[in-house]
């Protein structure tokens, strides 16, 4: 094959990297740690994103759109945000370009400076409840439920494709609300839309939980996460779900007078998934061969191909498939290129994660048959014509199962309870995955776990219950186990 | 009414304003120049989006993502194209803040400056076209056809909320070809999708043509533009697709070998359409009562008012309609606020847009009808609930081909030809609109031309045929009559 890729076992990271590349997922760019998402990775991104923002509306919520650029001064006025995000912005300085005075190209105008420098947008609760100031008077304009789909930047040291990147495109829920039960509930809602979608498009099991005061995002009062478990055994936070208080409603001022005509400080959420989920998407099935897609976020559900090449009655034959299939609504591709050989098609389909191939010869067409292949297994059968469509139809239903299932198989056999901090460090270090085990609840604690070990306290999870124990570190009582893994 | 605003011959651009606001289609921000785009303005925009994509791809197109900054040193490789853009651009030239060594808030950290500054992209050209020297090898890798939804920021001394702001939204093609005339044919047939799209959804009547040099696209060789005529007689360009021929391919170094593996360097075209299109949509429908939207693009079709408030009786019915009018696949709301007035709510609706409203009253329900007002004539007709919904079916239609008509009735009255500079002149200052005149092809006459008057050359239209004649300043020969207006 011409396009051979790194085995996981050999190395994981290179691994991945291969499938991004040679599925064609994306690129490096001529920018320091920005992607170029091509058209394979952009349509899972796009099917992603049309999904989830169904989920949104059918809970009630809207889109709009906020400026890029925030001016300087509006982060710090949330002390615990400025914090989280200074270190890592892109400042905009100036506004204008000026030919080069000593030579050739182009340099920045100084007479251009902007009186106060903008920072390209890391989040926008900053921006957005400036703005929300304005819309915000009275308990009738309440609860506000947008969402907006964005690109931000964070100036990131290490970047790789989709998973950290410096530019990545999300989505950024920021809702308010009269009362603070309202905006948990909310907040929780989402966190279950987060977990709904991984589990029932990705295909990728989570657990629900809520972060640690040290993990929480910078400016929440609560952090709700899905955590799900990457093939390598690492963890990878796949949506998070805050509920910000009053923190952003006192830094910004947004009040609003209830029924009585009293004046209260506004509740808030805000929550976001990213694109870095088709990482995640990448991680949790692909193989050896490639990429694998689980078929509800597959731009080509269905491939045919005719073998050897195209002829008139197995066009016909194709046309035909194409047609039935696309009327049940499966997204369906005929392969027409008759300068590439099957075989070598056959390789590239498996490489770009296609769930089923189906491949047309006269030696099957004779006896009214096609061969069926699906990705997930890479078994094949033989289909009669007759059936063909049902048959399709049952089969992506089957391995978005099976997808599903394989992956949370691998994750169950990854959660190992612990209850010494030898066994801890042996399990993070050999088998990995998640370790469950009693915690003191301190930050002290947590981040001498993490300077030992690496691993990070992934979350509490919710349907934890509680029970009496001992810190798995430093001994003290503890009454609830938590989830530490290593994490991307 | 609470939400008065000014009256269309009073001030039309004050007018303008009136709507974006009362609407609630957008807001200022913070920002100087970027404007909030709020839910109704953003769903006007969601729908035209998605019908566009729609139509990309249906001839072919794939989406894909490219970093939002452009080393500024690829901005200079192509000599027009820096011209164009250099003045007006965002750049960023630190990447970390840190807390002022001399008191509060944050400043630029002076040790984080980068290398090379990075440009904010005001359009994508130069970094896509870096990148498909990477993609392109053979013909076998042409064409491609691929558009990008992206943020822009070109730094505009004078804005306007969705006509003309610091970062708008918008649509980007960049299509790589083995030969000119292919090239050509793109450019072309997006043209077409543009003019249909203007047309069919947006109601919006369009002047198919082509910029003159002097109004060309910084790079192209040439420029396809369609051109609106607004209410005030100002005309305004709606979508341009460019021919850039070799040029970017020459700047970047992009060549492909054809099949007797000679090399060649690859063509080009780029078109795009932005939020501009809503300030469109605006003008062109808009009355003095507030927004009028077309019907296809209205993120709500049919609203259903209870009067005088809702009953359980009432409601029922409202459902029932409601549920009726979703079978068919129509955008409607159900309005349940009982603490508002219907006379209230009502001039709320037409402040939106509203295409249909249903009112549905005790009295009116003991004779089994409703009452129907249509947005775009005021008229209101007494319905059977037996035939509402195919009526409300119908009415759309109706209200789509009405704005239409009546827009291009407008339009049609304001395209006048003249052979004189002082008729020109005088068309220009009273009658507004397009003239139709006679142009020597210099850009000498084109710019005097607009220091005079103010009218640019708005397009050569395709349609126009050939004939002698003198040019309406210079009165020197000429062969084809084109566009003149004064524009957005």
């Amino acid at each position: 094959m011409a396009k051979e890729i790194t085995k996981r076992e050999d190395n994981y990271s290179q691994w991945y990297n291969d499938i991004v590349k040679k599925a064609g997922l994306a690129d490096n760019s001529a920018v320091r740690g920005c992607m170029v998402i091509k058209p394979l990775g952009f349509g899972i991104w796009e099917n992603m994103k049309a999904q989830l923002d169904k989920m949104f509306k059918e809970t009630g919520h809207v889109n709009a759109y906020f400026p890029l650029f925030i001016p300087k001064s509006f982060l710090s006025k949330e002390a615990k945000h400025v914090e989280g995000f200074a270190k890592e912005c892109a400042v905009i300085t100036h506004h204008r370009l000026m030919n080069n005075p000593d030579g050739e190209g182009v340099v920045v105008d100084p007479t251009s400076k902007l009186d106060e420098e903008l920072i390209v947008r890391p989040t926008s609760e900053t921006i957005i409840w400036n703005t929300y100031r304005d819309w915000i008077q009275s308990y009738r304009d309440l609860p506000l439920l947008i969402n907006q789909w964005a690109n931000v930047v964070r100036w990131e040291m290490r970047t790789r494709p989709f998973l950290r990147t410096t530019e990545f495109l999300w989505q950024e829920g920021h809702t308010a609300h009269a009362t603070k039960e309202e905006a948990i509930t909310e907040a929780e809602l989402i966190h279950e839309v987060y977990a709904k979608f991984a589990e029932e498009y990705m295909a990728m099991p989570v657990i629900k939980g809520y972060k640690s005061e040290n993990e929480r995002f910078a400016g929440a009062d609560n952090t709700f996460t899905i955590e799900a478990l990457m093939q390598d055994g690492k963890a990878l936070q796949a949506g998070t779900s805050h509920f910000l208080g009053q923190n952003f409603a006192k830094a910004f001022d947004v009040k609003y007078s209830d029924s009585n005509n009293k004046e209260e400080y506004v509740w808030a959420t805000s929550w976001g998934v990213s694109t870095r989920l088709v990482g995640g998407l990448i991680m949790t099935h692909s193989d050896d061969a490639g990429l694998v897609i689980p078929p509800r976020l597959a731009p080509t559900q269905v491939v045919i191909v005719p073998i050897p090449k195209p002829s008139e009655e197995i066009m016909k034959v194709a046309d035909d498939i194409a047609a039935k299939l696309k009327d049940r609504g499966i997204r369906v591709k005929v392969d027409t290129d008759d300068k590439k050989r099957p075989g070598f098609k056959f390789a590239q389909y498996e490489m770009e994660g296609v769930p089923v191939r189906i491949g047309i010869g006269m030696r099957d067409l004779a006896n009214n048959l096609v061969e069926v292949a699906r990705r997930d297994t890479k078994e094949k059968e033989s289909i009669s014509l007759d059936s063909i469509d049902q048959h399709i139809d049952d089969l992506l239903i089957n391995i978005q199962n099976n997808l599903f299932e394989r992956a949370k198989k691998y994750r169950d056999d990854h959660i190992t309870e612990v209850d010494n901090f030898d066994d801890f460090k042996k399990v993070i270090e050999e088998k990995g995955g998640f370790v469950k085990c009693h915690w003191d609840g301190t930050v002290e604690t947590e981040l001498k776990i993490k300077e030992l070990t690496k691993a990070t306290l992934r979350c509490i999870p919710n349907d934890e219950k509680e029970s009496e124990g001992k810190c798995v570190y430093s001994g003290n009582p503890s009454n609830k186990k938590v989830l530490f893994a290593k994490a991307y």
